[in-house]
């Protein structure tokens, strides 16, 4: 019998009852959800995933298969040419989903299912595959502005229809159930609606009862949460203050989706590997929607990850967000040298946003003020508009990821910049 | 003055003019292009990507850019945890987008501007923002049966409908003119064709006269093709055949939209790489969804890929694609004794697709043969019906990308099975 390298390395399929049940209660539904997958993620998986399925079990129980199945070529690249790397299954591999429903317990004292966590192409492959798993076109999901664009673009493309529902300082820049009973009014039933906490681009947080409200009005009214997560554990709370990583969707509902990223508080932006924590009864359409339109996350981003949920990489990482923090407190500390509007509060992420208040008077617009801090000063600094196509025009995003050094001397070109 | 570690990699983009134009004659449209630009292409690109492009030009022009843009932490990870490694622009590095156009020079002898070439998150992350920027719900697309299932799934997720064209050994597996009026003449107006050459599963592909009979007819009839050459290279020509590695559409008409990746002749499957060579009006399109729904592919495989043009790199793989050759030819050499039916002649790629003739008397169908086998002879081989709702299960696909001792034994256990 010859031994003949395995060229697959999609594991045998996690069962959805193979691990604890969770202990987070059902919320009673007061009226019936209106849509569980979409029609269009009735696609079909790939026949051959299940043999391959098949082919790791029978490996597993001692057989030795020969696999003619997999368009994956085994030879190994040469030394010092190109490193092999083959194809994880469609939701990851077995070892990080746990790993990842692991740190749950860790940080939220929450217990997921690691069959119900799907590693994907950043957030990025996440946020599209869920869309096209919850959604049909035509669907109306809500979303506040100022927000993250590519929500609104994804979706827009997707054909499903964008809810925007303005927010500002009076509510944190967060949705509140009265501003999603407003939407409805107006638009008529919603199929979804996404947050995200800590916000991109205000740094504004939903705190447990904020969030509560919002996942319990969603329950009721038969809407899919989406809560994007990503950047969880960039927070500065005060010491001893409840929730200190942000609060997870997960904890409150199992109804909703959480969505979460390697490349924010773990830094692997370029690795491009996040997570999305999908109801029992969406993890089958999401698996084939993700065998066909990615067939597999990267995989050494994958095995890069296993390291991310060590005792010393947390404690790496935290000294990293102690950066953010003083950089955040050097822009916070010169609110009033700075001359501009209202600001949300920067509660996490790393970012600040405010509105130009005084400078609109003489640059008109945020754009405009962006521009000419760029040529005159060097400094670069976003625009509003990019987040919130009707009232970002009069304010700017200022990203405090690049640390203190940046931040000071960005505050002084800017200060010299306006008194000039 | 502070010297701030620039948190962006995003190079200037790459501008269309450029690079010598391309030396491949425009073919004449005998009518109207139908289509551009699909209509839900036209999303908004990030604001904050411009400003990318505006910082890394004036830090090129020498000034000291403080950059508070990106979302995007700059902080290096500590030695032995976590790798940086930061977002490329969203259609991928300048130096690989060069590399890539170079390759098509040296493989094809035709010019490609690098401004054309979108860098993806491998065939996958092309075939999706393709099939977006190309096509609007409604629009009608064919490709053949049997062909590789996620054309027909992504498709249909994203509201496109696709034409299947039953195909067999009369025409190689391939589409042609006539199968393609047919499929007007009953369906009405294609939007696009997708072509596959080496084809997944059957391995056939279309010679240089062929290709032009579609590529032309396509740009007659207002159709945008689009050909996945993932398998180019992994070839099987006589010494002295023309056109060793393939035929590429780009050779043909600047109209068509050539997919390609690393995945298969350099087996980065894992890495999850590839590319799409775009006409000139769909790059912006492109860039734009691109930049929401994937923000950028993964860097380090694009590191790696930097090195996959190199002299030695290609003799590495073409010794690959040797052990692939002498594979198949273990399997061409044991026809007879396998006693099946009609088999697609095994051009390209590393399949084998034949038809089970005799041996459906006994199992009925290509399912219950590949299950009776791998659980009597531990041999796993994939059903037709995967590739071919139709005719699918009456075939099955032997992949030989395994090498030739699994297939030696796969061959003697199932001739064996088969005689049991």
């Amino acid at each position: 019998m010859v031994k003949v390298p395995g060229p697959f390395k999609t594991p045998p399929s996690l069962s959805l009852d193979s691990v604890t049940p969770a202990d987070v209660p059902e919320r009673p539904l007061a009226a019936p959800r209106t849509a569980g997958a979409s029609k269009r993620s009735a696609v079909p998986a790939f026949e051959v995933m299940q043999i391959t399925d098949e082919v790791a079990k029978r490996r597993a129980a001692g057989h030795d298969v020969v696999s003619l199945c997999a368009g994956e070529p085994s030879a190994r690249p040469a030394p010092g040419t190109l490193q092999p790397a083959g194809y994880t299954g469609p939701l990851g591999t077995i070892p990080l989903r746990e790993a990842i429903a692991t740190h749950y317990l860790e940080w939220y004292g929450v217990s997921v299912d690691p069959a119900t966590v799907a590693v994907t192409t950043g957030s990025s492959g996440a946020f599209q595959l869920v869309f096209l798993t919850a959604f049909d076109p035509g669907d109306k999901v809500a979303l506040v502005s100022p927000g993250y664009p590519a929500y609104r673009n994804i979706l827009t493309a997707l054909g499903i229809e964008v809810i925007e529902i303005p927010t500002g300082p009076e509510t944190r820049y967060q949705p509140t159930p009265e501003l999603l009973e407003a939407a409805v009014s107006e638009h008529g039933q919603l199929a979804g609606l996404i947050v995200a906490s800590p916000a991109n681009p205000t740094g504004t947080m939903l705190g447990r009862e904020e969030l509560t409200a919002l996942s319990d009005w969603c329950n009721k009214h038969g809407v899919r949460l989406i809560s994007d997560e990503i950047y969880h554990g960039i927070t500065f709370p005060e010491p001893g203050a409840p929730d200190p990583r942000g609060v997870s969707a997960i904890e409150l509902s199992r109804e909703s989706i959480v969505i979460s990223s390697f490349s924010k508080y773990w830094g692997m932006t370029g690795w491009r590997l996040g997570w999305a924590i999908l109801p029992k009864e969406l993890v089958a359409p999401f698996e084939s929607l993700a065998s066909n339109f990615a067939l597999s996350p990267p995989a050494p981003a994958q095995e890069l990850a296993m390291r991310a949920f060590t005792p010393e990489t947390y404690a790496e990482r935290d000294a990293v967000v102690e950066t953010f923090a003083r950089a955040r407190t050097l822009i916070l500390d010169a609110a009033q040298d700075l001359n501009w509007g209202t600001s949300a509060p920067s509660d996490g992420a790393f970012y600040y946003y405010s509105e130009l208040g005084p400078q609109l008077e003489r640059f008109g617009d945020s754009s405009t003020y962006a521009r000419a801090l760029l040529e005159q000063a060097d400094v670069a600094v976003v625009p509003g508009s990019d987040f919130d196509p009707v009232a970002g025009h009069r304010a700017v995003r200022l990203s405090y990821a690049a640390g203190e050094a940046a931040v000071t001397e960005a505050l002084e070109r800017i200060i010299a910049f306006q008194k000039a």
